[in-house]
């Protein structure tokens, strides 16, 4: 192990081990879904690349973490309810909470966490803590608007590439970004030096989700420990659907799906090869790069060792 | 209708056409039900208290509207989850979002509304908005641990009145009583008298819900606009149930609930027989006068004309 990667590791541990301390009050019908959800073990991402930032910046990590749980605690509010409505079963290796419990107990669940993550924050005495909060708040509404249109796609079988980076942009690639620029906010950086951690932060996410849209349909459910379920099985319109441009190929994907839809190996797998013979992967690829690029020149242009974030 | 009617009845105007502008853009999937919603008759009880509360200390009710408007979205983003939770099917005479749509676009519009009260109170430039978020979002959790409690004495036939009590104060009381010491917080009033306009609000509070749960059994659905269902057959453990102290009498009380349980209107019937025999309706008219002479007494001690708080 590297030092950068020990250095991860020591962040997502201390994230770990203080996540399970943020709620130990409550009603049972609370306490114990949201602490199994918190148990899971997500890749932490976000709050990391806050704490990383603050790290670059001097700033002392007790002091940014609670702001960097918060986020965390607001992603984990949003896949609560989103697997509810994918139906998702397992996340992060664990039952999600409407397949252990059930549904009520998960609508209800998410909200607390919701609730638990805006108290964290609200009652956090970090400096800029208002500026923040509105920006946190900023980044609760586009969450929502990102899920909408995810879920209005799914009956929409013509969803354009702009469409579909809209869409990531505003459910995945904000929030990172959100996460980026608090980041610079505790660490009483400039407005312009907080807005480039932000663009920063979105590239990143923007290349995150096409590179997990792709590596859904390549791996095997249990690499991803998340669902049993498809999201190309789900009419999700992830990147792949999103780079068929033409009517004739999008039919031929529709009739695969209609055609192998009793058995579902058996589709994947001649959906990769469709997917293969269009060149989406090295599509994908590009604008996975692209991304990554942008991400990287505009880490060139700050100040501090920002090493840690070279991708 | 004498001035006081006249007053109220122009803040909820006011309160009315201003809540359906408050969520105009965004995806259709989250913009139609929000807007659905927002139409619907409520009383508006909370940000009326705010709004009056302003209005007593001379503040210019245009400056107060937007933390009274988040105040009533925050509510109605706690009707669209609970109607999921309990089924209603009809709420102010509308239909229910789960309902007219379906349960996915319920919990995410819920998730938006909340997201959207949110924005507009941080966005905010009110004196002490900072404070006033901090409070606002301490109301949020409280209501999540109400409603869960709710949901969990469901499945216990023993709740006391304490433990109802607790319930009621976390789930509606709280509430109540914030949006009386925000309009206290927006005045710029000293803390005593913030916390005092808290305790009133939180006695309108207890005294209201154990009305609503008296009117629930004695009305008929139509008048409540609620749903067909009547809580005391979802097993709700209302201040009618809380009030049963002996184990035979809720054995009674069960027993009758099993006896007609095909015959909704039979087994009200038999209910309200038995209610009045153990003289609960008597109990809860003690219980409501008590709190609302506690909020009396409460506002004697204010400076201001009172008088349209009073009760």
């Amino acid at each position: 192990m590297n030092k950068y990667d020990e250095k991860i590791n020591n962040y997502r541990e201390l994230i770990n081990t203080s996540l399970v301390n943020v709620y130990s009050t409550g009603p049972k019908i609370l306490n114990n879904p949201i602490n199994h959800v918190l148990k899971g073990q997500g890749k932490r991402l976000r709050p990391i690349l806050t704490l990383i930032i603050c790290d670059i910046n001097s700033i002392d990590i007790e002091k940014a973490l609670p702001t960097a749980l918060s986020i965390e605690l607001l992603h984990n509010f949003t896949l609560i309810h989103d697997d509810i409505m994918d139906k998702d079963l397992i996340r992060h290796g664990l039952e999600t909470i409407h397949n252990k419990w059930d549904q009520n107990t998960a609508i209800l669940s998410g909200d607390a966490m919701l609730a638990i993550s805006m108290k964290l924050l609200s009652e956090n005495n970090t400096k800029n803590n208002s500026l923040i909060l509105k920006t946190f708040i900023r980044g609760l509404l586009s969450v929502c608007e990102g899920q909408a249109l995810d879920i209005e796609f799914e009956d929409n079988n013509i969803v354009t590439l702009d469409d579909y980076t809209n869409m990531i942009y505003l459910k995945t690639a904000y929030m990172i970004g959100l996460s980026s620029q608090i980041g610079g906010m505790i660490s009483n950086l400039s407005t312009e030096e907080c807005d480039s951690l932000k663009a920063f932060g979105e590239n990143i996410g923007m290349a995150y989700q096409v590179q997990d849209d792709i590596l859904e349909l390549y791996s095997d459910s249990n690499n991803m420990s998340k669902s049993l379920e498809s999201d190309i099985l789900l009419q999700k319109k992830t990147f792949i659907w999103a780079s068929i441009e033409k009517d004739d190929e999008r039919n031929e994907l529709i009739s695969i799906m209609k055609k192998y839809s009793t058995d579902k190996i058996k589709t994947i797998k001649n959906i990769r090869i469709f997917i293969d013979k269009l060149g989406i992967k090295e599509k994908a690829n590009d604008f996975i790069m692209k991304n990554i690029n942008t991400a990287n020149d505009i880490l060139d242009t700050l100040s501090g060792d920002v090493s840690l974030l070279k991708h």
